[in-house]
């Protein structure tokens, strides 16, 4: 038996966690796409509990960085940036449900070089921004264009560094709020959490019938941090099945994996984003676990573990997890 | 000559700062309610610059706490809160303008206690809330419902405080972001900024044509950074007068008095909210006065002053402004 | 009867705010300066309660800036920055008590021009520091030396300012530690807040036996934030009225004007050196007027004052304050 | 060949890592804890480069929390809390040199049950605190003492964590500066972060001659941030053995292991702690690789990783590092 026989989604999803029909969004059948998270879209597709979904994606840019020489700010045109393909209406999907979203891969997609990293000036977690506003003169700008297959991405002739990738952005809407894709927030959004990779379930909040779950913004490897603003963006082919836990009651995105599991809150300053993520935990084990609140947080100061998202978006995403082998 | 004949409003804008033609919205009229800031509401009202506009506001709690024993818990239906009048359409407008609000008057709207203030579990600035995620315990939900007229704030039989209304919340719609009225931004919104008062002119970026005004959440008195989360809460009739500088080119909300010139930042934490403001500032006074960024940067350490609007909101607002004899 | 009869220094003190003997501290008295408070130093001069104190201070660059030429990054020698005079060690100030010190008068002292401010690399509020660590180039350096006299600086030939002085740092030692003069904390120190002036009263919590008072660093103006670092720092004469109050038991530094009662917090980020001050004085509030804590909180969201000291400084510093004929 | 032959401790300390002289600190020979980490305190003992020492170190409440029916605000004295063994003066370390701590073994010392955690009012990253100032009645006070061995922490029956040890505490210290032991920052101290456990070697900054180096606070297992406030606590035993790395420069505590280098930054908020970390890193990376700072900015954007240490204490650690098979 996997593991995933004893995850939340097999055994309180609508669909048990089965597979059902195949669903396929290719770029074309997206043609527009969306740059807010929000409940004002039409659905590209409709599905019911256990859909297993094939949709391509955009890299942040749109593809519109294609080589060095380019110019980011020349290019880029605020606030149509991190492209989302979606929303996906879930047929059954109330306000309180979650949708229960198991990653099963994700590809590099499109002609080499697929990945894109760059220097923007006020973006980043080591300069001045437009939130933590500063009068230094900015890093000069800078784009890297770099090879990706699934084994490696390619930084230099001497150095290759692994494949591990990962959604930068996936959520639902939220219920009359539409917000830029390129903050994340309760509903998930632009996390840029490298553990909501391939073989993890994220467990998305339902603000409003349907779900309306938007992806996008794949990268083929990114740090604790996401330090220069951006990680190794890539257009990318994305596989999930999806399933609905009704009355799963969660505030904020919900992460499990095979040892682990886990919350990731988004706030600033970033103490306030490991707050949340740590307090949904707390209450979490309390109740899965029947131990006292005071015991789950003594428990969580022996053996919490944090994984830091992103430090450069609108908010900062911090992962807050436990290993499932001390909930017992 | 009134100080307003030197004001930016009157000298670069469309209508010259001259009343144009008079508008009312009345509760009845705007009968729909907004609780988001954005593109893609209908405007209630169409006007050109010039234009005064008598609007009728619903309190933040649009009226539904009436007495004293009420719980909030048990009647505010989160997202639904704090409803806006509008929006209104400026012809002409477009992005990259500014609108210019000035604030004619603010009367209390209704019958006695016309004014709210309650303790509300996980909101406030001196408790655990959603962001700043906290094991406490609350402290205890509680309502005082006030009597305003335009002179006193009635506190108790002994200490009555002075009317001294302002709009705590007004700005433009994001482009393709639509946000909760409870939060302030670029485009204004829920500053909760005490000077945003009859008298002030406040000057909002245009993000697409026509502005699209929202204005709302008026307060009969309020202290520097609304500590415990609401201010005195009431019901009003507001009458401003709306004017628009082509090209003004402001990123965030300038505002303007008789003696003073400003910008309201808004952010988490604090002092990226003072940051913004007062690099808005520095750069204007620097292209105002002829100095070189350096030198309005240390002119700034001498003379400049801060306000602290909200430390309650989902972003925390602060005005930096300086005296306009020291920009001579 | 002058507002003072009614302060707590005088209601309360050993000396029932009465001025007792007169002292002077010269530079040359104080001989060496100090760059901590703390407990590890030999007092300058002893005194009871009551004390008259005539102190001389240095400018924060102890002089060493003479010129507009001058590089600070040449000159100045960290940590050996903000000089110190005293400690002034309190005949029966104990652990638990205050000291009560009420400022007389503030002078320039010492040649023209005797007024400095200055652009140092990696310091101020709007550009990366050492803590908030950014990539980014820094600022040229600059230095300004302007004449000051007690009536205005004079900024350049078209713009004076108001002499508006006031004691930049000021407290008592820690019990066990020894804290850079640069900072503020729950002591005083480095708090930069220009309501520390003449005619108020500063309560600074006593550490250890004799409180061990420490001041320097005066400022001829400053704005809200002492924004680009430095204000305009100036060497002084300082003359200060010194009592004692046994019991006192304020966590924090109290500061009491004509009008108004108040408290200081410094911390970061910003928000929590206003939630310091807040609590501190929603908690005097309440002790004060005997209203609950819940009533005071909701008092203080109507008509709480906030000045921004410094966000400069290692921890940021925020005045909250009520005026006292709201306590009746 | 161990990696250890190819460390900066080994390839650059005055003792090539070779190990030198033994020495034993038992708590006899200590007498006198320390509390603060600064230059005025006389060295309990003075070793040459290379020296190995044994080291006894009391639990942070000096062993005076002794079952779970104790009450900690009635037993704890602060600032007298996180005793301190030390301080070691090692010959010719000077200000600008590294001193080179590599942690040859951690073993609790003492009766069972050895193991202490706790909650304290005002305490904690899930509660208001002094800093982050609440009026939210606190969490009930509670102690658990727990069994520790080599091998395993029994929290329960039925469940047991493994044993993973670390010095919560250890730096240098400042030059004139004496900081409360509960603290983090440039030099050290507490910064309770996990990696800095057997194996693992941490170059900290000298400030003064001779280096002073302090350290306690032992931890049998902790989980990032420290959630609750403190770990599992526990007197130790340590081991370790001393190098000096003349003109290392770092600003900051460096970590290195078998498989990463890294720093670790102190700061509140959050982020800023991130960003010295990262800044340092940025730099070492850049130096040592020869990139520009520019690419090794967008190297770590791809590969950083990131460590919290502790979101609890008065500053907030956090530890970014990179693999070394990255570095070449």
């Amino acid at each position: 038996m996997s593991w995933f026989e004893t995850s939340i989604m097999a055994r309180k999803g609508v669909a048990k966690g089965r597979p059902g029909a195949r669903h396929r969004i290719s770029i074309e059948d997206q043609g527009t796409f969306h740059y807010v998270y929000g409940p004002y879209a039409d659905p590209v597709l409709e599905v019911d509990p256990g859909a297993v979904v094939e949709a391509e994606t955009h890299d942040a840019f749109e593809g519109k960085i294609t080589k060095e020489s380019d110019r980011p700010t020349e290019i880029l045109n605020f606030p149509f940036l991190n492209p989302q393909t979606g929303p996906i209406f879930v047929r059954g999907a109330e306000k309180g449900d979650a949708l229960a979203v198991r990653i099963l891969s994700i590809k590099p997609r499109g002609p080499q070089p697929v990945g894109t990293t760059c220097l923007i000036p006020e973006f980043g977690g080591l300069v001045g921004t437009g939130i933590t506003a500063m009068l230094n003169p900015p890093l000069p700008e800078k784009v890297r264009k770099l090879n990706v297959d699934e084994q490696w991405v390619y930084w230099s002739d001497t150095l290759k560094l692994p494949y591990e990738p990962f959604i930068g952005t996936i959520g639902t809407a939220p219920e009359i709020e539409a917000i830029s894709s390129l903050q994340p927030d309760y509903y998930g959004g632009n996390m840029d959490t490298p553990d909501v990779a391939p073989g993890a379930i994220i467990y998305l909040p339902v603000n409003k019938a349907g779900g309306y779950l938007y992806l996008g913004d794949c990268h083929a490897i990114q740090g604790d941090g996401e330090l220069c603003g951006v990680a190794l963006e890539m257009p990318a082919t994305v596989e999930v099945q999806i399933d609905l836990i009704k009355g799963h009651g969660n505030g904020w995105p919900q992460l499990e994996t095979e040892t682990t599991m886990g919350f990731i809150g988004s706030a600033r300053p970033l103490e306030d984003a490991a707050r949340i993520a740590y307090r949904e935990l707390v209450r979490w084990v309390a109740a899965e676990t029947g131990q006292s609140v005071e015991d789950a947080y003594m428990l969580l100061t022996m053996c919490g573990k944090v994984r830091l998202g992103n430090m450069v978006d609108p908010k900062y995403s911090i992962g807050a997890s436990i290993e499932k082998r001390y909930l017992k």
